[in-house]
């Protein structure tokens, strides 16, 4: 494998261990004394909404800082066209981010009505923006050291 | 092209068959004894919806199987942020997938109405889920050997 | 970098553009001689409603050919599952695209209402279709000699 697919890879996995909100997961792919910093970028000037510091802090957010999926909910953290720039054990990745929501509908009781196709359900974006990521190699792994999140919309943390 | 970019592109040209509804091209990307699963993963487990076996079946499916496109409507099929493993004439392959439902308006007979700009219609997003695909190089080609897709939103196949 | 990674990135690059209808950036991707060429691609038959050539002109079209950004407003122009083949001097980069628009909500002078949580505002996906580059290489440098986009839905250039 490539350092541009291994370290695709890294942002995948984090990506994965967003929609599973899976702490363990999020903080494998975190240095220990990694940062995450989360703006709001869509008034013309970033606004700092957030900052967390360490793997376990990191991890621990996708269950404390994220909303919860509900019944027949999941979503799907995902990036597009990254620019990748690796120079020996550093590596910048910069995409453009998009997050969707996907709530189902339950199979009646009694089946769906005649005539019923396709998915069952609603999917809608509701995340958008850029990430701009350093990558350090440490003993031959790939692991994110920053992490910056720019939302396009404002975000509320759940409780704030 | 490096192997990875192959087994890209052979996911890409899956999903323009499943866009252009294409029996012939969508055959063309599995091996004869491929098979597909078709999983609902959205209430916590898996639940099994369908089956097919054969690369003739498997491009049949395109048109027993989807929703045709109405008018003036179409559809994108996508996979984000795949995990590429390969190993010799093998490969896996592991992706999130979002679908895209177009449906345009018809320019009116007398035009558009003034200070009318930008796209015309509605583009909703539809499935979204997880596909896992398994490869295999025979002859220097790769196809697809085992392709399991997992919807987060229950599937109704048509006329089921 | 590879030129599979340089080619990728020119794309991310002009798409970048696009978000930010920044002319200077746009220009920078596409050669003195360049071409853009823009259809309407979803009644059967490809419609031609557009062309440019030379980039100073595409760069001037993120200004006057496409719809502004509403306050609090922005686009994520994107491309997903690229084939991309080189020869030389000479590649082709061929993908499915998708345009959101995101607009936000303005923080409330008395704050959220209690319970408010995620991201404040909406997303919506409103371009879609296909797109075809050819890029040349020129002193080391992968540039954009002609684009051509096929819309699915009727696009209406502001001011039509």
């Amino acid at each position: 494998m490539t350092d541009y697919q291994l370290v695709n890879e890294v942002l995948a996995r984090y990506l994965r261990a967003a929609d599973h909100r899976d702490p363990k997961s999020m903080a494998a792919v975190f240095w220990p004394d990694a940062t995450v910093h989360v703006y709001y970028s869509g008034a013309g000037s970033d606004e700092l909404l957030g900052a967390m510091e360490g793997a376990d802090a990191i991890g621990a957010a996708v269950e404390n800082g994220m909303v919860p999926h509900p019944d027949l909910g999941w979503s799907h953290h995902t990036t597009v066209n990254p620019i990748v720039t690796i120079d020996g054990d550093a590596a910048e990745y910069d995409a453009q981010f998009l997050v969707y929501s996907a709530l189902g509908i339950a199979r009646p009781a009694d089946g769906w009505p005649e005539g019923t196709s396709g998915s069952q359900g609603s999917i809608t974006p509701i995340e958008s923006g850029y990430v701009t990521t350093s990558l350090r190699r440490r003993d031959g792994e790939w692991r994110i050291q920053r992490h910056v999140i720019k939302h396009d919309l404002l975000y509320v943390f759940p409780g704030a």
